[in-house]
């Protein structure tokens, strides 16, 4: 893990409780501790440049502090901007010359200086690190930021915008939306983005089908390109109940489809009902909005790859090496499946006869083929179900990389069946045809190989498994052992709106367990509080769990493991759930944490 | 695993194989292998006595030949005890005489003869074995069958009934109800039971709430006597696909209530209802079954500690040391609970405040507090729940164990929850206050101990995970290295309606897997073809796996392992799934089986 540099004062801030406390103070004693930087941050600190910074204890705390704060970025930002430009009016200690342009930065972010270098994003994208320098760009303008990093309340999450444009990770958090903010960044300037690179734009290849995929988050893992498929930060990913659309991890298997709302329509055909009581449908995105009430889900939705790359580590598999990050959770809005299905014409008699709800979607291959999937009929017209046709995500327009616009939302059941760029719906007696009905996205024995699967002995995968995992601390992580204990964080969520009773944590490789914290909702009501309807709960919860760090171990294996309202649990191991494909992987979850020393 | 004397010409029906051939024939070769028998069997084989029996090649065959033919009793009984006849017509060789009583046995099982010496049922009780010789009772005739033991047909399991009564185990195959069978028994007949001993009666002690608790079938094993709590030994258990009503085990609280079906009322109430539009009914059972439509659900009903011997044996527990028999599956018939709530009043208005249905049983401690629990008020009215009022198990009236005469069938949910000797149902806000659903069966994580539980914290019990175990070969069985190949057999089965859809074995531990073949009734329908509604998976399935023996190892860890249509599996250990109370204990489970490497 990358140890931050940082000024031991604001360091301090960390040893008041992490994430548990909703507003830190900075300590108000004055700051003296050795402390040496390569980039000494502006701040009045006196530091002692003849101290190896990687042996201070005080950068160590930080490493994990950084961990601690992400939790309460936003009061902490706001606070330590408005301290660190008090702090620059009486003692600025100016980053060291040979690191710095020749140029002063200028006072305005947007503004432009002529006696400012003019560098090429090719040259800002070399600056990434805190080794190579951390740039970033701004409306036009180019920022050394190397020397704010130890300063930044969010801690070294600030690196992720390093080498690229900074507003999306303002857009991201939107505490940076102050004028303090781009006061502190003014400081910063250390030339100009080249007019070129200011202007260009994604260059559209007619022969590309991805060239007009929607931009994408630059904090995005990206799994692959195209089509897309990337996942956020795990640390990122528990940082809010309800997922950021920019942030929710993006799971194409085709081109994005450029949909023109005013022309959109879904076609919905119930196949045995006979014509003199409809049986067909066709609806705009207006009649959607507009005829049918409208309803609001929270769910989770899980890829069924989410975790493969710990099933790939174990033995090799073929699909996507997604990390544990292909699971985010909104709240949709839309219209019912339920009530599409009773205006087009389903009655309970077709009951006999129909017994799947096909999906298909507007995205489509080179050839034409259209991607598709089907679920039960009985979820989809169930009251309970809570199935819709999705116009909203998180209180806005859908996006184009979730579905625009529109896009079928079972909650509790595997993203695949969560069809994106809906087109068309028929109720059927038999399962979609497609591929990914069809011929993946099914689970088999660990002897099944290549020569032996047949797609046909297993059923389609519909309600997922118990899951969960550990986002904070990442695995590889360093904590200090001055720190005491350390905060651990995560998610758990179970498939068919089996809700999370409770998150087993370990951190001696499961050899004992303790009960973690359960968070249901942003609201922070208890388990308890905000328990749904039994067999309805769509979300996962987010938990936490703050152990004293274990006094005669050098390092903690962490592993977590969930139980839902029936009881499952997750598997102990990879290998015996293996699985050609990759999919299912709910293993426990483990990551493992040195604990440093240190030492006076 | 006791190793059994056997004519080697009726060993030879088990080369043909075992359970997959619906009708076995016996092989027409005469028999001329070295055989010894301390009690040679009345056959016309060649016997030679200097050969240890133990070291027989023929005879450990028939240890794995016994096995195999448990699943096809009935043809085989019929058959071979027809040869049986036929054969001691020509051929003769009595018992040796030193084991056998004086007198000949009569020809007529039923009827006393003055030169039969008589002998107490203690007496008899001492006969359980080979090596004690094997005595049965019959209608008050004493019988030595030790010699028979060899030839049965059904394997080993006749000694089941050894040193007590054979007409309990006769009802239970009823292949035994025939001329033929009685001719055979006759043929051992060695004595009269006494008077007193014929006569005696069970004592019924009034001070004793058990006293009037029904006669079990002797063939249970019993955990606790009173209340009585037993189960069908594995390798019965999974002979059929419905277990019969004497087999099911049996899970008692309380006493066993006495109930005048004439004078029983079921007390049904409302408690939020308004008078006007009711809110209470009584309903005889009479009305129970004439005033509601009669359905029929197959459904599995396991016990939360079924399996709590594989947990205590990891790490103490508290509770009935189950073994993997507290599961059994029946076709239970009644009125549907949803419309005996609607009957009563219920109307969708009440689900406002009503969350849960409350059993009462009429079942009492000595203080006169009845046994109760409730379950999910959504699940007892859900279409697809299938919960019934039910009065009828296995086509026959729902026996005195079971809860005659009502008893509230709950597929999917843990038996705590399927309460017998029904006597009141309350719709309410709050779930039924007894100890059962709130201090007991509840999950906990393995950290929780006597000192610190808190049964608030955990959800009851509702729908179980899924579950399998291996029911043949037994633990410590010993298998033939000149069969080849052996069979294994199971169950498997998950809460909530979730089908099993795969049921992984491994003959090394868990190394690696094969799949079994499922079958999902009686009728042998494969699970595709009998695949019920998604949800509405009640039953469950058995399994079978015929596999060769490992080349080179000569003991073989069995090991299974369940997935079910939310793909959610087993756990690998059981220690970190263990709790204080035992529940739900579904690791993997493993058997251990010998290979006997023999040689001529």
């Amino acid at each position: 893990m990358l140890l931050l540099r940082r000024c031991p004062r604001l360091t301090r801030l960390c040893s008041v409780r992490h994430a548990a406390t909703p507003a830190l103070a900075p300590c108000a004693v004055p700051c003296s501790a050795p402390y040496a930087a390569p980039y000494a941050a502006p701040c009045a600190a006196r530091f002692s440049s003849d101290t190896d910074f990687r042996e201070s204890r005080w950068s160590r705390r930080w490493t994990h502090a950084a961990a601690g704060l992400l939790a309460g970025t936003g009061a902490v930002l706001a606070y330590a901007l408005h301290q660190h430009q008090a702090e620059k009016a009486d003692a600025i200690t100016g980053p060291p010359v040979d690191k710095l342009p020749s140029s002063s930065p200028s006072s305005s972010p947007s503004s432009s200086s002529s006696s400012l270098p003019v560098f090429s994003q090719e040259e800002v994208s070399r600056h990434r690190s805190l080794e190579d320098g951390a740039w970033v760009t701004f409306k036009g303008g180019v920022y050394d930021i190397t020397e704010f990093v130890a300063m930044h309340p969010g801690g070294d999450k600030i690196l992720m915008a390093a080498g690229g444009a900074v507003e999306p990770f303002w857009a991201l958090y939107a505490v940076h939306n102050q004028e303090h903010v781009l006061e502190i960044l003014s400081a910063y300037k250390v030339g100009e983005l080249s007019v070129e690179d200011q202007k260009k734009q994604q260059h559209l290849n007619p022969s590309d089908p991805f060239s007009a995929d929607p931009e994408r988050h630059p904090v995005l893992r990206i799994n692959n390109l195209k089509p897309f498929n990337a996942e956020p930060p795990p640390e990122i990913l528990t940082e809010s109940y309800v997922t950021p659309n920019m942030l929710f991890f993006k799971r194409n298997h085709l081109p994005v489809p450029h949909v023109d709302p005013a022309a959109y329509e879904l076609h919905v055909e119930i196949q045995g009902a006979s014509a003199e009581r409809g049986g067909t449908l066709s609806l705009t995105l207006d009649d959607l909005k507009t005829k049918f009430p409208k309803h609001t889900v929270t769910a989770t939705i899980q890829c069924a790859g989410n975790r493969r790359s710990d099933m790939h580590k174990a033995k090799q598999v073929k699909g996507l090496n997604w990390g544990i990050g292909a699971i985010s959770n909104a709240t949709w809005g839309g219209a019912k499946l339920r009530d599409v299905l009773l205006a087009a014409g389903y009655s309970p008699d077709d009951a006999k006869w129909a017994k799947h709800v096909q999906f298909e979607g507007l995205d489509q291959d080179v050839g034409g083929t259209t991607y598709g999937a089907s679920i039960p009929l009985k979820k989809a017209l169930s009251e309970d179900g809570d199935c819709l046709l999705a116009y909203e995500m998180n209180g806005e327009t859908l996006p184009a990389d979730h579905g625009f616009p529109i896009r079928a939302i079972v909650p509790g059941t595997v993203g695949a069946r969560n069809v994106k760029w809906l087109g068309k719906i028929v109720v059927s007696d038999v399962e979609s045809s497609s591929h990914w009905q069809q011929n993946d996205y099914k689970g088999f024995s660990p002897s099944t190989d290549w020569d032996t699967v047949d797609y046909k002995t297993a059923p389609a995968i519909q309600e997922l498994p118990v899951q969960s995992a550990i986002t904070v601390p990442a695995d590889g992580a360093v904590v200090d052992r001055d720190d005491e204990e350390v905060l651990l964080k995560g998610y758990a969520w179970s498939g068919g709106g089996r809700e999370v009773v409770r998150v087993d944590v370990s951190i001696d490789g499961g050899k004992t367990w303790q009960t973690a914290q359960l968070k249901g909702s942003d609201e922070g009501g208890t388990a308890e509080a905000a328990a749904p309807p039994p067999g309805q709960a769509w979300a996962w919860k987010l938990w936490e769990l703050t152990v004293p760090l274990p006094e005669d171990e050098q390092e903690m294996e962490v592993v977590c493991k969930a139980v839902d309202s029936s009881y499952n649990m997750q598997p102990d191991s990879i290998l015996p759930i293996w699985n050609l494909r990759g999919v299912l992987s709910n293993a426990w979850h483990r990551v493992h944490v040195k604990i440093d020393e240190g030492g006076e």
